[in-house]
């Protein structure tokens, strides 16, 4: 069982896509589970504020340490040992292999906004990730990337169960090979004879020659 | 102006990312526009089904030719000119510097689902790209990554005009040094005493020196 519980100024933004169908699936069969958290409920004074200027000057806001401490807190309540993942540009590039090694147990993803956060708030974080080189508006986006990359991978959550593991990436930097189905012919563009043959020795021969490699 | 199309077999999970405060800004002062069809309408039969099964054996379900071209032959008749993205883990890895440099115009991003996609859908697409070496369940989260990333770098989007300019990733490989705001002491950590100095040359250097690279 693994369980997610997402902190974020957005959560209307978030939940539904906790809510497709592979999601669902995983929470109906008790494999998966997830949670959101308001941030904005932990924020300070009347007007509920997460974020502040930087001390040194610069442009843009950043998130306080207070409304996240008191957010990951209240997530730890049930669960005191939770691991906390920070989206971050300086965090470790997610992969296929993190995705399959992810322990199971229960994540706390806390979402960055704004320009950036206060350095304090990585005293609390265990795993800072980035999902590649390239800057986003917030870390919901990476915090559903990471969820739907570990859900899909744990058995019974996809329909065919060898689907995930014969997929790209699975088995070391394999890609997978060119696909097709019906119809044969379309437009004129033809599906390679050899996959219609039946002999399954040519296909597995042909697949394994038009496999890409990273 | 950019405009995004994206083909998708579930709106539902991709359309409230797209009305979050930014994207919204972004539409709002006519800088971006984002259209969403969905894939299902252009299935076939009475189940409007747009899978089937691969040639050759296999495990899963593949997109097939028939859905995938009239759907994009829908979004191209307000634009012939328009680009296909295609999300897919033989792509090219999407990066800042693909970001920066995307040119205004009109993309339309088609999701794939299922286990994969017939071959020949290939033909149509103008970019391939993959956000990373990870397997996801579809394209609607690389789709709004790669909305995301770019949006925010129009210039009048982001509330800070410069703010998207000194991020991360920006300035080549340069990462942004640690920030902090108030308060000054949270439980005893403290913000660097030369941060709270004023004096300007002291803190750019300090800020250099602490500026993580890739």
């Amino acid at each position: 069982m693994i369980r997610f519980t997402v902190i974020t100024l957005f959560p209307e933004a978030v939940e539904p896509y906790l809510r497709t169908s592979m999601m669902w699936k995983a929470v109906d069969k008790g494999l998966a589970d997830f949670e959101l958290v308001n941030l904005r409920d932990f924020g300070l004074g009347p007007h509920k504020s997460v974020d502040d200027t930087p001390y040194g000057g610069g442009d843009g806001m950043l998130l306080r340490c207070e409304p996240v401490f008191a957010a990951v807190e209240f997530a730890k309540t049930k669960d005191p040992l939770a691991k906390v993942i920070l989206p971050t540009p300086v965090g470790k590039i997610w992969n296929q292999g993190m995705a399959k090694s992810l322990p199971e147990g229960h994540y706390i993803i806390l979402c960055p906004h704004y320009e950036g956060y206060d350095e304090r708030i990585m005293s609390i974080v265990d795993y800072p990730i980035s999902l590649g080189k390239y800057v986003l508006t917030g870390g919901e986006l990476p915090a559903l990337v990471i969820i739907d990359s570990v859900v899909r991978l744990i058995p019974g959550v996809l329909g065919g169960e060898k689907s995930a593991e014969i997929e790209s990436f699975s088995e070391g930097d394999n890609l997978e090979y060119p696909q097709y189905t019906r119809p044969e012919n379309f437009r004129g563009m033809k599906v390679p004879e050899v996959l219609l043959s039946g002999n399954h020795g040519e296909i597995a021969k042909w697949r394994k020659e038009h496999s890409g490699k990273i």
